[in-house]
């Protein structure tokens, strides 16, 4: 069983936020900022790719909840909500989890990337649509 | 009006990829990665502490049908759903939107951070988690 299932299952001690029949929502044990919170489905989906919609969008709404007690908590300057996919999106238990992380100026969390748009020809930026459209 | 309230009038280009009632999906001019996409609501809202809970959950569902696609069309190792609240965490325009993020290993997309979790002793965790209970 997944560390994440065996924490659902109250295998494994966690600290929780929140709880109702479709998510758990708990405190990382690696916190990247006071109050780093995780929202779990207790249903076992590996990532974003396989869970269902309107777990998916009922999980998001909770972390909104989150996020909104977080800032009232503890007066952050921000929060990220992130979903990793896969290893190379950083994702590192293989059960679906969102994190909520609040964010204060010169914190410890990089949440940014290089821009590659000059790598991308606007002009192609219509064949890029055409084919990802295809795919929806 | 705010960029993005311009984008979704068509007042200011933009290369679309999918478009209802609610949300408008437009490739990212600065592209973090081939396909970045962000998931705009139509109304405005700042940021996740002011949008109504229905809206953003649709809207989350919307950007993982976007990840789903962008898998298909690139097979990319992974995806980040994101979204910043707050320049803290990274927000530029202030016109909420949730990006998609194609990655691959070795990319240029950093989304990470430091574990904190040393400086929060963990028998400190049940009071941390009745300040944050206390604001649900």
């Amino acid at each position: 069983m997944c560390i994440f299932c065996k924490i659902i299952e109250g295998e494994i001690p966690s600290t929780t936020i929140y709880e109702d029949d479709v998510v758990k929502c708990i405190l990382d044990l690696s916190q990247a900022g006071v109050g780093h919170t995780l929202v779990i489905p207790k249903k076992h989906y590996a990532n974003v790719l396989e869970i269902d919609s309107d777990t998916f969008g009922y999980a998001m709404k909770i972390a909104q909840k989150i996020a909104k007690a977080l800032k009232k908590t503890f007066n952050c300057d921000g929060v990220n909500i992130l979903n990793n996919c896969g290893e190379a999106a950083g994702q590192t238990v293989f059960h679906l989890h969102i994190h909520v992380i609040p964010r204060f100026f010169n914190d410890t969390v990089d949440v940014k990337w290089v821009d590659n748009s000059s790598k991308f020809d606007p002009k192609n930026f219509e064949e890029l649509k055409n084919k990802i459209v295809a795919n929806l």
